[in-house]
């Protein structure tokens, strides 16, 4: 069976879907029967140089030619602004089509109203691009989550303020270097106010709490701190106990019924798992009376995640089945030795010298293949070398093992852990 | 409606899916108009003591009581072992009852068999207990990334052994007084072999790449190694450079129709997002081409979480529907302010003494309420003071800062973050 779609929007996120469709249509057709393909999309500009696209996709600057056309099945919008958007959604919506949206600020400011609209109507609409991009946040506390009770959420939503607070942390960048930074690589839009003033995190965020909680908020309800008062003396002063500064929500049920809904730069101790989440990563912590802390990490944004999150709604809505999905495509898989691999190397030696002058023969040979060494004394007073290999071949671990084996100056054992 | 469900096994497991369809029920008739019930629990001993059971709960040694129970719409088994447990599977799914089971080790042996049986039946076979615990794997696996193309899996899914290795690491217990503590707190059995020879993760492992690459394996065809041979010495040795050693099961796809599957002790470098999953936590690294790196973390085993995801594969066998699911139960929430946060303050000073003789002024007020602390200089020579507070009122906060910044000495500036 074809499924037909309409698309709304063929910037970064309709044309990722473009490419994933391409990619993954055969997979999806073996194993749900179903053809997905994008009959007519709408742009702004007609004229604009779209280099790749499929000629076969009709495109339009009229939503009618979606909102109207009986052949369309399903409709993602991947256009953006609170405007235009919201009457499009609301007109497939009332013609009983799935919609599927990544417009955070629309879900954000008038999701309830949306959300009624496709209850009373019976149909799917799905927004999981909306909030941490590649991170399939919504749908996981859709369906898991409703058989526990969550206390709070909290977490990084918001990749450039990330990916700023993380060079100025770890490269000693300054705050107008780091947004430049963020900027070329494409994080940051040209005029970036939404991400660091933490509008775009708080949009986030709402989502979360209507989703999880019920909660009816606004934006200026709400206590917003942005990222841009922090100094480098801030960022300094926290790493003085092992701290980081990074750009949290979070959501915490106080009372029987009500919620604190907070958006600012707060410290990361150590021990939180939130505190591996470096660069343009995202990553959401929820408490829950039967998990305790759960933790969903992976990308923000970009054109691929995002659009693996549209996609994948997509399917939701369209195949909505109480089989097992199978996950891979080929069926003929059979075990294998794995290609490459790195390896940490313990050296125990009953001198340092020892081990020292071993591995100062070996230079020539491992120089190629070593990244990191360190050594220290062991329990029994011996030393300790340890070696951190590249990623190598079993073949070219092996010989080298065995030309260090060979070195008589080594009186050791060995102790190899892959890494 | 009312949903039946005939329980095989009422340990562990199936007593915390009481605990849990008892605090739920409410809310998930609520949202589903579903009444879950058990009717029918199978045991091996009649005469046990079971403190706090339902008596309406019908107990029986017979598991035809169950399997011929023309009422009973859903089986779950939670008993364990590969022997009658399979059978009671395969005679639920041919009389086409849904099945939800936690038995990771029925799953990885005879998966297969059971799940092509539960396809050719039309019934769910649903596993999400199976693999780690509370995190919710499986369904994420077969839902999201069945439009992604995965290249690798990796992660920590047994809790003993990675709850003893970070009690190596971090408390300097010996292998045997780590394993002690293991066994009081109940995470490993009295016999721990499966868990410390790296069994139970390959069960785990097996159950993954048969999901994701369909790839049938069996425990003897593996390359395991457990944690017996870790020495003390070794896990001094990698953290030299950071590094921490942690059970690792990894799935590699290595060529187009080749996967390499292992289990062993690896070691985790201080930048991977598996290097803050500590004690009993697990955690799930995928590797996709659409999302690159994400990782799913919770806790692995226990009671309550692993009931959660017993519960919730329970309503997704009862209600595929296209709807969104709420994850709420009231309908009435309100923005508060927050209870209680902890926080960090960060004072600038011309010099370090006068910061120094504030907080020294202070001490008798900060000392119930200041939980870590060390200072710096800062880039114009002067001194940074880092206090971190405990857990207060936002009340208690303000009155504490007041009296701070009222001391005369004390020529500073604030600044001030949650934490
Ligand atoms: N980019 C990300 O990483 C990301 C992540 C998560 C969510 N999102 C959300 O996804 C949505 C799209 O983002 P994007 O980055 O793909 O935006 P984009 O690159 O700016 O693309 C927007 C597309 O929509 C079209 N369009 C916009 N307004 C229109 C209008 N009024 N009438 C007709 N066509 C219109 C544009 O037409 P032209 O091609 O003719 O200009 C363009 O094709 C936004 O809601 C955004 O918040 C994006
Ligand atoms: N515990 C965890 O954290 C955890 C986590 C993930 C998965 N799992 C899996 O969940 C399953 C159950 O684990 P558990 O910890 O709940 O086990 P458990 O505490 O040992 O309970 C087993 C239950 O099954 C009953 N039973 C066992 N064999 C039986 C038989 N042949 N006939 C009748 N009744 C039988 C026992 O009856 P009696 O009450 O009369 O002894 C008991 O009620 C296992 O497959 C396990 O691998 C457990």
């Amino acid at each position: 069976m074809t499924i037909k779609i309409g698309l709304f929007g063929l910037g970064t996120v309709g044309s990722g879907l473009l490419t994933l469709l391409a990619e993954q249509n055969n997979k999806i057709k073996a194993s749900t029967g179903l053809d997905f393909t994008v009959k007519t999309a709408l742009v702004s500009t007609l004229t604009k140089d779209r280099p790749g696209l499929d000629p076969a996709i009709q495109l339009t600057t009229d939503p009618n030619d979606i909102l109207n056309d009986p052949e369309i099945d399903l409709v993602v919008e991947v256009a953006g602004g609170t405007g235009s958007a919201k009457g499009w959604i609301k007109s497939a919506l009332s013609s009983k089509k799935p919609v599927i949206t990544a417009n955070k600020d629309l879900i954000a400011t008038a999701g309830q109203e949306l959300i009624e609209l496709a209850n009373k109507a019976q149909v799917p609409l799905l927004y999981e691009a909306a909030v941490a991009g590649g991170i399939p946040i919504i749908t996981t506390l859709q369906n898991y989550y409703r058989t526990d009770t969550i206390r709070s959420l909290a977490g990084i939503v918001n990749g450039t303020t990330n990916y700023m607070l993380t060079q100025m942390a770890q490269n000693g960048l300054s705050y107008e270097k780091a947004l430049k930074q963020a900027q070329e690589l494409g994080f940051a839009e040209a005029d970036p106010t939404n991400d660091v003033a933490g509008y775009d995190a708080a949009y986030k965020a709402i989502i979360l709490a209507r989703l999880v909680f019920g909660l009816e908020s606004t934006l200026d309800e709400l206590a917003i701190t942005g990222i841009q008062e922090i100094t480098d003396d801030d960022i300094a002063a926290v790493k003085v106990l092992g701290g980081q500064l990074k750009l949290l929500f979070t959501i915490n049920q106080v009372g029987e019924d009500s919620i604190a809904l907070s958006v600012s730069p707060q410290v990361i101790l150590p021990d939180s798992p939130l505190s591996q989440v470096h660069n343009e990563n995202n990553a959401i912590v929820v408490n829950s009376d039967n998990l305790g802390q759960t933790m969903y990490y992976g990308p923000g944004a970009g054109a691929r995640p995002t659009a693996q999150a549209v996609l994948a709604d997509i399917l939701l809505a369209a195949t909505a089945t109480k089989e097992s999905h199978q996950v891979f495509s080929s069926e003929n898989m059979r075990l294998a030795e794995p290609n490459v691999q790195a390896y940490c190397w313990i050296l125990n030696s009953k001198t340092h010298e020892s081990i020292e002058s071993a591995v100062h023969e070996l230079d020539d040979e491992l120089n190629g293949y070593i990244v990191r060494q360190g050594s220290h004394e062991n329990s029994n007073n011996g030393s300790q070398l340890v070696l951190y290999t590249k990623e190598i071949t079993t073949a070219n671990h092996d010989r080298l093992l065995k030309e260090l084996t060979q070195k008589r100056t080594l009186n050791k054992e060995f102790v190899i852990y892959p890494c």
